[in-house]
C-alpha cells in the first residue's frame, strides 16, 4: 500500500501519475476536507471531487477543477435571483453535491458516500476523507475577522492578508476508518504537493494523524508544493510568508521536518539542496512541474524509488 | 383584492387568466405548500414554483410543470450515481431550489423567499405560501403504510390505492403573515380549480383558514376541479372514490358546499345543475377546460360576475 496525504489539484496530478506505476488498488489517498462546506443546502467537498474527477479523466484541463465538457444552466440562472454564485457549480458537478447530500441525510457517513461516488466514476484508488467528522478552516483576515475557506480562497480570491490559520472542529474529530491504518501500514507514505498549511494542515490536525506520520517518518516522502520561492496554484507561497514561516523548499522542509525523511524539490531549488539538508531532510532535486500525467509518473517514481520502493504494476 | 385558494397546475392556468381581467396587484394567492419535500437536501415547493412559472410565461406547456428550454445535465449525472433521479429536476429549476434553500438557511420565511422569488420573475399576483410552518401531506396506502406526497404522487404515479390523507404538521402551523388578511378583506374569494383533497385540504386545515373561508362564503366561488366525473390532471377523480366522496362535480359541491356560495362546473356537467343546487349551493355551467390563457380569462370573468365583481384593468 501507498498512502498519500493529499489536497486538490496539485495532489490530484501527483496520484494520476502514481496510478501509471504503481497498481490503483495499492493506492490510498488521505484527504483534506477542512475546505468542506454547505452552500444552497448542499454538502460540497472541494478536494474529494477534484481528485475523484481528476483519476477518472473527466477533470476540467483548463481550470483544474470542475468537470470537463461543463455546463452552466444553474448558475446561470442563478443570477435572475441575485443567488450565491461566486462558487460555481457546474449542472453535471451539481449531481455529485446532490447526491453527496442525499445519502448524507439518509445517515451515511462521508467516507461511506465518497466510496460510493469514486466507484461510480471508475476511480480505483482508494480515496479516504481523513475524518467523517465535520472540519472547517477558518481563515483570519488581518482586517476583518473570521471567515470561512472557500470565503477566503474563491470569493476573495486569496488576496487578502491573513493573520492566522485554525481548522474548528479538528479536537473533536476522529480519523476515518481506515486512515490510521493506511498510514502505519503503508509501504510509502507520501505528502502531495499541496498546500502545507491549508491542505496537509487540517490532514495533520485530526488526531492521531500527526503522531501516525511521525511514526512512518523513514519511510515518508513530501514533494514540495513551493518551486522557485512561489506556487504553481493557490495561495501557499503568501500565506507561508503572512504566517511567519519562509516562501522556499527550506521553509517547507522545516514545517515538514518531523514528518518526512525525504523531501524532493524542483531543479529551480537546486542550489537549496543544502539548506533543506541541513534541516535534517534529505534533498532530492527532481521536475517536480506536473504538466502532464507521464511527468507526474515519472516524479511518482522518484518519490517511490527515494525509500527504496519500486514502480511496477505487475 | 381578489383572493384564489391555489394548487399547482389548475390554479396556476386560473391565475393566469385572472391576471388578464384584473390588474395582477390586486390579485393574491394563498398557495399550498402540504407537497413541499426536501430532496437532496433542497427545499422544493412545487406549487409555488408551478404558479410562479406560469404566471411569469415560463412554464414548459407541454407538461404543465417545470421551465421552458429546460435542460437536464444535472439529472443526467446524477444517473451516475444511481441517485434519487425520479423527481426531475432540470439544471434551471435547479436554481430556484437552491436559491430558496440558501435563503432558509439565513433564516429567511418561506414567504419572504416566495416574494423575492417572484419579484425576480416579474410576478405581479401576490404569492402566499398557506404558513411559513412546515406541512406535510402524508398518503396512507392501502398496502404499504405511509408514504410522503411526492413519493405517492410523483414516484408512484399516483397509481396505487390511498387509505387516507393527512396533513401532519397543520396543528402546529399558523396561517402565513397576510393570509387570513388576504381572506377577509376579499371581494372575491376563489376556490381554484385544484385537488380538493390534496391541494385545497392543506391550505384548509391550517388553523383559522377554514373558518375565515366559512365567513366569506358568500363572496366565495369554487371551480369544479372535475369534468365529467374525471380529473383533467391527476389523481383527483380516484382519490376522491377512495375516501369516501362522488367524483363528480355534485361530490365536489358537497365537499366545498359550507365554504363557497357559487360551484362553477363544466358544459359537460350542466346535467348535474339540480343536484349541486340541491346541496344548498349554487351552480353556473361554463366552459371551464383552461386551454389558453384567453379560455381561462373567460373562465374568470364569469367566476368574478358570478358573485357581483366586475372584471376590468382600469
Amino acid at each position: 500500500m501507498i498512502t498519500t496525504l493529499a489536497g486538490g489539484v496539485g495532489a490530484a496530478k501527483f496520484l494520476a501519475g502514481l496510478q501509471l506505476v504503481r497498481r490503483p488498488s495499492e493506492l490510498v489517498a488521505l484527504v483534506n476536507v477542512g475546505d468542506d462546506f454547505v452552500l444552497h443546502g448542499l454538502r460540497i467537498s472541494p478536494d474529494l471531487d477534484t481528485v475523484t474527477y481528476t483519476l477518472a479523466g473527466a477533470i476540467n484541463p483548463e481550470t483544474g477543477w470542475g468537470l470537463a465538457g461543463e455546463t452552466w444552466a444553474a448558475m446561470g440562472a442563478l443570477d435572475r435571483y441575485g443567488g450565491e454564485s461566486w462558487f460555481r457549480l457546474g449542472d453535471k458537478d451539481l449531481a455529485t453535491h446532490l447526491y453527496r447530500t442525499q445519502r448524507r441525510s439518509e445517515g451515511a457517513t462521508l467516507s461511506e458516500v465518497t466510496a460510493e461516488i469514486t466507484r461510480a466514476w471508475g476511480v480505483g484508488v482508494r480515496l479516504v476523507p481523513i475524518s467523517d467528522d465535520p472540519l472547517a478552516t477558518v481563515v483570519t483576515l488581518l482586517e476583518g475577522g473570521d471567515v470561512d475557506f472557500q470565503d477566503y480562497f474563491v470569493r476573495q480570491r486569496h488576496d487578502v492578508p491573513v493573520a492566522a490559520i485554525r481548522v474548528a472542529g479538528a479536537d473533536q474529530a476522529a480519523p476515518a476508518p481506515g486512515a490510521l491504518e493506511a498510514i502505519a501500514e503503508a509501504e510509502v507514505l507520501v505528502i502531495a504537493p499541496s498546500n502545507p498549511i491549508v491542505s496537509i494542515g487540517p490532514v495533520l490536525a485530526v488526531p492521531g494523524v500527526r503522531a501516525a506520520v511521525e511514526a512512518a517518518r523513514e519511510r515518508c516522502v513530501a514533494v514540495a508544493p513551493i518551486v522557485g520561492g512561489v506556487a504553481l496554484k493557490g495561495p501557499a507561497d503568501r500565506l507561508l510568508r503572512e504566517l511567519g514561516h519562509e516562501s522556499s523548499v527550506v521553509g517547507v522542509a522545516r514545517i515538514y521536518r518531523r514528518l518526512c525523511s525525504v523531501l524532493v524539490v524542483d531543479e529551480a531549488d537546486a542550489h537549496l539542496r543544502a539548506a533543506v539538508e541541513a534541516e535534517g531532510v534529505r534533498c532530492l532535486v527532481a521536475p517536480t512541474v506536473m504538466r502532464s500525467p507521464e511527468t507526474a509518473a515519472a516524479l511518482a517514481g522518484i518519490v517511490l524509488d527515494a525509500v527504496g520502493a519500486r514502480p511496477g504494476r505487475g
